[in-house]
Formats: structure tokens, C-alpha cells, sequence
């Protein structure tokens, strides 16, 4: 398909680039250089109407297959709701995980979220339902010593890095605290064997750093280091308890901090401190964590807290500004997730992206149009997402393949039958 | 126009009560006992589909007229910030807070607001705005040393409270720390003289309490309590910085407190701490504050930060539950601004509700809807809502007598015009 927009305002995110007027081509799967006709057939020409593109939201840190706890548990203490948690996943069964990551696919493409970084059971289903919907996911391996193992990370490696131009596999384990030092050792040695980064939860809480300083005597950060887990790159989930040494650890091994605030938030874990990272030359990218969690899968959310709970923690508004913010949610993203032709609307980049209504009362006037994406959007200003060239979001429809009441249908059968 | 609902869940918000299904009758602008056929014509019958009725939410702060500041100066101490906007307001000219106003009310019916306690400058336009979009509107005075005077405040009175049935008036000024001890004595004597609440910025930074500590030597809740101001009632808005005798003089002349969460994070002011609040048996209700320091006027957003700031701070996730948050928003913001008749959506009173749309990712599954309107709701969600009777915005279309994009041009022109 080639689609051709005109009388578009766009923000390719390139750096120093601002908001233009103009066209955006898309020839096949890709950004194409936009100029005087050149002959080219296209299957649609959109009228914009003034509204703007701009890269698809990258959601750096999820478990999409987790949708069927949304609103199970909340409200509890972070133990309590564990507890309720845990049992009910162990009852997860064969394609359950396909159906429920078909529903967080489909709350991305509402949020304008066009790839996702995903960390769950059952890789097969979420590698499937992607390709089905037609949406980008990179897997990230989620071993620990109740769940998989070494041989298991390597069939992946193999299998989803050559599964479908959408999908991509990226080595990773749950969290120090769920992994013994000879896993983590192993999970090391794979990341030298394949010069890979490698991707994991990291200082969440006060108590999982506590536990890691009483087993090893070092933060998460610097036992895992300690170990060349991070010798190719990688980067760490949370980071809400982070410290000096272990920021000094970040930005010397070119680390990404993925930061989710908003399960941070409701599970009263804390605020990662996003502003001291910035200014300690870390990259950052932005999540929205599990649908039980969050519990919404809604970037406008996290974009608004990435920065406003800076300005509260550092009690100054001038913290974290909006544009810092967007970039973290694109360009930040994609190059945490390996996505590195995905990051801007550069020519020859993937088709990967959104367009915002700008034409609804919370987008006008037009005095900023980054900052009103980023302290007023809403999924109600979403009125297209595109990924890989194609249109799977448009005005409040889904082209996905798949009957969304089907969808959800499944979702409540799922959560039903393990009450 | 008498209008009935089927196939709906319905919240009313009446005490104890859940989630029904059924019908829900309008009769004119009332909501009538639904029941078997009885003869009535109806002017509609819409299917909701299973989509939830709830009450509107009641937006209890808010200075609509300032969208014109909306993204104008964001990411700046809030010293700066207030440098940048007052100049701008005071270039306000006849007319312009009219279309401001109107650009507001688009957004809270985006956004299943259906009321609002406006406190801005230019009382005549904001209710002919609101009466002419047909939206429920309550006018608080904003007297201080600088704007209006106590005449004025006491012909809005008259002249407001029998202006239109969507339209009333309740008295207030701006801060203790912009009115003069005079000013301030002359408020609580028309207090007195109507036997009337009266509402006020209180507390909203630690500098406003300082500085009032020093002047009178006292809070703001104990000077302006002393002062008799609060013997009919009344409360206060953003109430960051209330101690605990504060708290207990809420609780016993029964004032409100009306949280602003999304413009306490986004100008670094502080979280006020409602879990205590509803401990100490304070009266709870929300606002969005105006669009210059929130920016947006989005109820989802601010129900999500009312409880997840609690949680954050309590360092409790069991903090604020969601219930307590949705009753905030509806019933108690209702009873604050004095709209007892728009409380719930029991039989007789005013129908004034809104129709969230399930059939959304991210209302799916439906575990419990009411912790997902609280934790995953957005605009988006939003088909329809009514004010008095009449549908002002169904399906992303605005039924407010007036062309959007008429008022998206006006309201950019009034920015354009004072840069």
C-alpha cells in the first residue's frame, strides 16, 4: 500500500526538528521522501486536516498477556495483591495468552502505541498474536528459577528473530531476586556468547534492593554488572530505587532506564528519579507495565506522570519538560527495543505511526502543540495508528483481523473460568 | 424530550448501591422510575449496549476562562509561570472569556463532565456561555484586593441565582493572601447577611500558609474560621498544606474540600493528603483547576491521580480506593456546589449523567467496572452526555448550538491577539 497525507502538521522527531505543515508519504512498510508528484499510485490519500503525525508510542515495559487481572485485585497492599496474582496466572492455560494479548494490542493501538516490549509466559502466543493483529512486538525473555531456562531463552533467540518482520526477541530474566547466581551467570554468558543486551526488572522497589545488598552485598545494578550481564548493553525496567553508583553504571554501559509510572504509582512503589537520570546522561524509555498493574495500557497517562511527578519529586515545575518526555515515549523507545528504524519519521524509516486529533477542544488553542500532546492528550485524540504501513486504528475502528467483541468476549471466558 | 435508556448498566451512586442492569427513564430534565411500558412517548429509546449510565462528574475547581493559556507557559517555576499569565489576563477584552469559556465546556463534556464551579473574571459571559451550550454552570465569586468588590459580589448574587435553571451563584473570594483583612470581614458579614457558604483557594502552597502564618498568626482555615467566614459553610480548594486542626475545622462546620491533583503535580505544589482527610471525616470533592496549570480537563486523569498520590504517599496501595474516588467526583462534588438534585441518578433528580462506552480494550474484562472507569478510563470512553435533560455530546459530536471550529478560531485568535 502507498498512502500518501497531505495538509498534515508533523513532528518527525528527528532532533531539532520542530512541528512542520506538509506531506507525509508512505510507500510500502516505509517513510518515503515526500515531494512534487512523482508518479507514484497510491491506494488512499488522507486529507489531515491540520491534525499531526508523528512517530507511534513505543511501550518499552509491559505484560500484555496480564489484561485478564485488570481490576482484579486493587486496592491491596503490594503483597496481598502478589497474592491474588500469582495463583491465578498458574491457571493461565494453551491460547489464553493469545486472546489476551490481542486485547492489550488493541488498547495500544487506541493509546497510539505502534510496538511493544514484552515481557510474559507463552512467547509462542504473543509472537502469533502480533503477526496476527499486524502489530510490532519485541519479546523480552523472562526466565527465573520457576519459569523456563537457559536452552529454552536460546530456541527464542533463534525462533523469534526469524519469525515475522514484526516480531524480534531480545535476551532477558524476570529480576535478580527471582533468579539464582548461577542462572544469572548463565543469563550473563548467553549475553557474550550472542554480544546481546539484555533487559530486566531492576530496583522496583525499596525491598528487592534491600534483599539483593543483603545476598551480595551490591545494589542490583552493580551485582548484576558485577557478573558482564550488561558488557553488551541492555537496560533496566523501574529503576525506581536507583542510586548514584548504580546511574554511574547506566550511562558508562549505555544502559536504558524504562521507567513506568503509573504501576509505580498504584502500587505505591515510589518515584523513579527521571530528572537525575537526565542529568547523569541516561537513556530513557517509558512504560506502561501490566494491565494489572496500571491498570490501563494508556501513554497519555504516563507520558503527564513521567513528568509531572518529577516536578513534585525535585519541587520544581521547570523538571522534565514536555519535549524530554516525548522523545523518551519515541525515540527513546524504539532504540531500547532494538527498533533503531523505527525511532523518527525519517525517510526510510519504518511506517510506524500516529495521528492526533487536533481538531477537540483539549488540543487547542494551538499555542504548543508538543506540550498539548503531552499535558492534555487523551486516546481520545488518536484518530489513526500505523504500523509497518499499515492502518490498524482508524476512527474508532479496529483492522486487526479479528471481531473485537470476539475478543472480548474470550478475555471475560478466560478470567471466569479460573475464579 | 423524554428519552429512555435499555440495555444499560447503570451506577447510580445512590448509597450501597452497585452495578444494575436495565432501563433508565429521562423524563424532560428528570430522571423518572423506570418501569413497566407506561404510555409514555419517548422521543428516543437508545440501546446502550451494556454501557454504563453513571452520574456526571462534577468538576468542583475550575477557572474555565484561562484555555487560553493552555501549553502558553509550561516547565516554569511557578513564580515565572504566574509572571507570564497575569499580564496575559489582563488583556482580556469583552467577549473573549465567552469563547474561552465555551472551548472549556467543550472539553468537560469530552471528558462526562456535567458541571462545573467556575471561579474567573467576566461572570456575565461564563454564564451566558454556559446557559447558551445548555451546561450546568455554578459561578463562585473571585472578589479580592484587586478585582470586583463587595457591591458586585452581592448583584452576582442576586443577579446569578435567578439568571437561568442551569445557572447559580455561590460566594467566594480569590486567597486570604490577596484580600485585605477589610475585604475579607466584609465576606464573612455577606456570609451572615444570606446565611451562605463561601469558598477560597486554601492552602495550596506552603509559602500561601507561611505567609498567613505570619500575617495573622494563624492557618488560613483557623484566620478565615475566626473571622466567621465559614459559620454557613463553604470550603476550599486545592487544601495541600491543611494540618490537622485545619482538618478538624472542616470536619465540624462540615466545609469541602475540593482536591486539584493534577495542578498540584504539574506546578510541583505538593499532594494534599485526602486519605487523612476522609480519616478526619472531611468532605470530599474534585476539580480540574484551570487549564494553565493543569492543562488538561480530563476527570479520568484527575480520579487517577486522587488515588494514586494517596498511595504514594501513604506508601500504601490500599490507600483512596476507587469507590471513594467515583463518589468524590459525582455525589460529592454535586452536594459541594450545592447541586443536591444532581447527586445521583435516583428518580427526581436532575438527569445529568453520562454513558461510558465498555465496549473499549480498556473496560475489557469486566471484572469490576467500577475500578475500571477509576484506574483505565478515558475520554475515549466517553458516547454520551447529558446536562439537564439534553444530550450536549453523543459519539464525538457536540450538540452545544455552535460550531467547533468557529470556537477553536476564536479562541486561537484571542491567544494571537495579546502575544
Amino acid at each position: 500500500m502507498n498512502i500518501r497525507f497531505y495538509n498534515a502538521r508533523i513532528l518527525t522527531m528527528e532532533e531539532g526538528a520542530g512541528v512542520t505543515e506538509g506531506e507525509l508519504w508512505v510507500k510500502g512498510n516505509r517513510i518515503a521522501p515526500a515531494g512534487p508528484p512523482d508518479g507514484t499510485v497510491w491506494d488512499r490519500e488522507i486529507d489531515a486536516r491540520g491534525n499531526l503525525l508523528l512517530p507511534g508510542f513505543k511501550n518499552a515495559h509491559t505484560h500484555s498477556g496480564m489484561t485478564f487481572l485488570r481490576s482484579y485485585a486493587d486496592d491491596q497492599p503490594l503483597h496481598d495483591w502478589l497474592q491474588e496474582c500469582f495463583p491465578m496466572e498458574a491457571k493461565l492455560r494453551p491460547g489464553d495468552v493469545y486472546d489476551l494479548t490481542r486485547l492489550a494490542i488493541m488498547e495500544y493501538l487506541t493509546s497510539g502505541i505502534t510496538a511493544n516490549f514484552d515481557m510474559y509466559m507463552f512467547p509462542d502466543e504473543i509472537a502469533k498474536a502480533a503477526a496476527d493483529c499486524g502489530f510490532r512486538t519485541v519479546l523480552c525473555g523472562c526466565v527465573n528459577n520457576f519459569t523456563y531456562d537457559l536452552p529454552f531463552m536460546e530456541k527464542c533467540w533463534d525462533e523469534y528473530n526469524r519469525y515475522d518482520e514484526l516480531v524480534s526477541f531480545i535476551l532477558g530474566f524476570h529480576a535478580e531476586y527471582t533468579c539464582s547466581r548461577e542462572l544469572l551467570e548463565g543469563m550473563a554468558a548467553l549475553a557474550h556468547k550472542y554480544e546481546a543486551p539484555v533487559f530486566t526488572h531492576n530496583s522496583e522497589t525499596r525491598l528487592e534492593v534491600d534483599g539483593c545488598l543483603e545476598r551480595w552485598g551490591m545494589t542490583p545494578t552493580a551485582f548484576l554488572d558485577s557478573l558482564g550481564m550488561f558488557d553488551y548493553g541492555g537496560g533496566g525496567y523501574h529503576g525506581v530505587y536507583l542510586n548514584d553508583a548504580d546511574l554511574e553504571i547506566f550511562r558508562r554501559r549505555g544502559l536504558w532506564m524504562v521507567t513506568n509510572p503509573g504501576s509505580n504509582v498504584k502500587l505505591a512503589s515510589g518515584i523513579a528519579p527521571l530528572q537525575k537520570m537526565l542529568d547523569a546522561g541516561v537513556s530513557l524509555a517509558l512504560g506502561t507495565d501490566g494491565p494489572a498493574s496500571n491498570n490501563c495500557l494508556d501513554f497519555f497517562r504516563e507520558m503527564f506522570l513521567a513528568t509531572g511527578l518529577q516536578k513534585l519529586q525535585e519541587d520544581d515545575a521547570s523538571a522534565m519538560p514536555a519535549d524530554r518526555v516525548l522523545e523518551m515515549a519515541t525515540v527513546g523507545g524504539a532504540r531500547a527495543m532494538g527498533l533503531s528504524d523505527c525511532d523518527t519519521l525519517a525517510p526510510g524509516n519504518c511506517a510506524d505511526l500516529v495521528m492526533l486529533d487536533l481538531h477537540q477542544p483539549n488540543m487547542q488553542p494551538l499555542n504548543n502543540i508538543a506540550k498539548n500532546v503531552v499535558y492534555s492528550g487523551s486516546k481520545q485524540n488518536v484518530k489513526l495508528t500505523m504500523v509497518n504501513g499499515r492502518i490498524l486504528y482508524e476512527d474508532g475502528q479496529f483492522h486487526i483481523g479479528a471481531d473485537p467483541e470476539e475478543i472480548y468476549r474470550r478475555c471475560n471466558e478466560i478470567i471466569d473460568a479460573k475464579r
